[in-house]
């Protein structure tokens, strides 16, 4: 139990229960009890109370605290055979952050690192703090939990995890977590597009979480404790809020507009679409079986030249998206879910869907029937110093294979004549393993074994 | 109605009406309908389409576009005897941004920019468009509604507007539009105090809105068209999005956490209290008659160390803030809504209640019985490049003076043993006009007649 940091990076095995309290415990269907690694532990009492911290936890954690607990409305499982966050309907609210590891974690900080984030990601998606202490352990210790959420609710919180291509094999060509021979053929960083104004900042990532809810301090709480967790194993390389998500996911919802004002996302793929998503979202038949039910996230933040765009013509705008703006109903006509008809023309014999639209060169028609979940935000980063919003579309989408959205991305990179208002200023690929459908299972399981 | 810019520049009639399609129209008790100036229309339209604009949107007035509309429970008047937004029930979400006016403004562009501003908040906080001609106007045009709020409800949208010091005199010494001889004594920059680290490039303006809402697309999409409206007279100096109320303008809403996890704003007036929001919120007897009925905003961005009181055990945390976490009662018993008994000691004789606490120092026992209105928001703007949080809390309040913050703020910044976790990076104060009462009056209209 008293452990130090450089004890526990010796060891090479996997325990999946984590040395916790209750490691003892008896595997049920209830959720996992196992509790927090020690590492997991470290990171939240820091590294100096280490030793303490594990000894205060476990005497804490039958303490009769409530937490703010939800409504079953607004809660999703953690666990299933797929990640939330995918084809759950599109929350309001995003913050994603991708993590690199440090350079010191070892195979088994990866591991205990997953386990660690499979189980708070349980409870935070229950509406309960990070720990079983929660946010108000003993007084000589730093609570387990931030506290800004007590008293919200779960808020249709989903945490989706991801792997990034260079979590397998790093820039140097590095195997440093045995996994290299594990990367699916797929999983590669995204090719340049052209036009691309990439910001190596604010992309890549080794490893990435997705908190989408109602709530935007909730998704913010999430992402914070997740953070303060993986301390000493993995830190935050960029993070990004969005407000407003821009795309439906559910046929029961509404289409929500973008920032250019325009509906978007009417012909995403919908979760109710089962046979869609199965070959669309879901990967099946890879070389690495462990990601099979998984996904690939792409994720791409794009700045929009919202004053440029505020002064074009209603018309111009409208042959740009090749949609009209009031309805979002495709410029060849009837209303918003109408299929565009591409081959009708105008009077002059022109295309009226112009073959430049954004709705032209994204439509599966144009793309091989290729389609992809988007489940994208508005973000808006205050103002640059020009006395412009800095804001634009945070694009996040899923598809069973990044190709998918290569061949699109390069069709409206060459002829978008939406280019003219937006530029790719990041961009990220993520491998996203299945869901958890065992008590003491963990994200990412497959990978190990 | 061809009038070019520069022809407007020249014209020194504040026309109130000005010059719009309606301006026969005789005055009532209706909402104004005299619509935006032409430097206004500019602004949405383009300067090189001023002349079409008019027409256009003359024309399409009358169209038969219903706007998205909203309930009216989630509505307030744009017309009082106060602005909106300062003690109306705290909305969950902000986007705070301050301008400095364009070099060749004149007198009259401020006027009616004023009148622009007015005219198109009264109609945003009815949910509707910017415009009559809303955001689907005439094809060849640019829309004058940037439309990505079409469709949401006015989601309890706020716009409080004030003028900095520097409207008055600019750093030249210079009185560009008339008024420096009309500023009330009360209104000048805030000192420095110790600790601060202040960003001069967020922080100052020559005026500023604040616009709140329950739906951040709302409150974006009306800082982004009052923007567009401002255009050739006013940018943007720096703006900031808010997430999470902190603090309780109204005994029937809970008492939010802030991202150190506490209860704040406790102790807040409260819009129910009217004797006090009358002695501490409006200003009475001031040497300026225009700004009697108003306040003064002060706006200070206090980055927190989250990763570092993340780190501070439940007791150093609950003895630096003066409260417990948990349920936010002062240190020395009862519960969240106890007044602190600063007397009270513990068994070792010192007080219960540190005096270098938080409450403490801030508690209006301590400061002469003053009181302020605070109305601040959590802000997380992403990541530094160190991995931590680029957060904290964006600290709006308002009161009769700005020496009551001041008087405050120069306790805490000496004492307060919160310092150690917060940075003060940003400092403005405005002067918040009384509300429009007449139909045809617009936001600070006393301070040029």
């Amino acid at each position: 139990m008293h452990d130090t940091e450089h004890d526990q990076d010796d060891r090479t095995d996997p325990d999946p229960l984590g040395g916790s309290a209750s490691e003892d415990s008896p595997r049920t269907d209830e959720p996992p009890r196992r509790g927090l690694s020690r590492r997991g532990l470290l990171g939240l009492f820091g590294a100096g109370a280490g030793g303490i911290a594990l000894g205060a936890g476990g005497a804490l954690a039958t303490t009769a605290f409530t937490a703010g607990g939800s409504s079953s409305s607004d809660t999703y499982d953690f666990h299933g055979e797929h990640q939330s966050g995918i084809v759950t309907p599109a929350q309001d609210r995003l913050h994603f952050a991708a993590y690199t590891m440090t350079s010191s974690a070892t195979r088994t900080d990866l591991i205990e690192l997953l386990q660690d984030w499979s189980f708070a990601a349980n409870r935070l998606m229950q509406g309960l703090e990070v720990s079983e202490t929660g946010a108000f352990g003993a007084p000589l210790m730093p609570p387990d939990d931030t506290g800004e959420a007590v008293g919200l609710p779960a808020s249709s919180l989903t945490l989706t995890f991801g792997f990034g291509p260079s979590l397998f094999q790093d820039a140097e060509g590095n195997d440093r977590f045995g996994i290299a021979s594990r990367k699916p053929a797929d999983l590669e960083d995204l090719p340049g597009f052209r036009g691309d104004l990439i910001d190596e900042a604010i992309s890549g990532g080794d490893l990435c979480i997705q908190a989408c809810a109602d709530d935007p301090q909730v998704a913010v709480h999430a992402i914070r404790n997740l953070t303060r967790i993986a301390f000493g194993r993995a830190q935050i390389r960029w993070s990004q809020l969005g407000f407003g998500r821009t795309s439906s996911t559910s046929q029961s919802q509404d289409t929500p507009r973008n920032l250019f004002g325009f509906k978007d996302g009417t012909a995403n793929l919908k979760s109710e679409d089962t046979a869609a998503v199965n070959e669309h979202v879901w990967v099946s038949g890879s070389d690495q079986s462990w990601i099979n039910g998984g996904s690939y996230l792409v994720a791409r933040k794009i700045r929009m030249t919202l004053e440029t765009w505020d002064r074009a013509s209603l018309n111009e705008q409208e042959t740009i998206t090749g949609r009209d703006k009031k309805e979002g109903a495709p410029l060849s006509g009837g209303t918003e879910f109408t299929d565009p008809d591409f081959a009708s023309t105008g009077s002059d014999g022109s295309p009226l869907i112009p073959h430049d639209s954004h709705v032209y060169l994204a439509n599966p028609e144009q793309n091989s029937g290729a389609r992809m979940l988007r489940r994208g935000y508005n973000y808006v980063d205050g103002t640059t110093e020009l006395g412009q919003l800095d804001a634009g579309l945070f694009f996040i989408c899923f598809q069973s294979t990044p190709q998918t959205f290569i061949n699109v991305q390069n069709r409206l990179a060459q002829n978008d004549a939406m280019n003219e208002y937006i530029r790719h200023i990041s961009s990220a690929v993520f491998a996203v393993p299945p869901g958890v459908t065992t008590s003491d299972g963990y994200i990412g399981q497959g990978l190990f074994s």
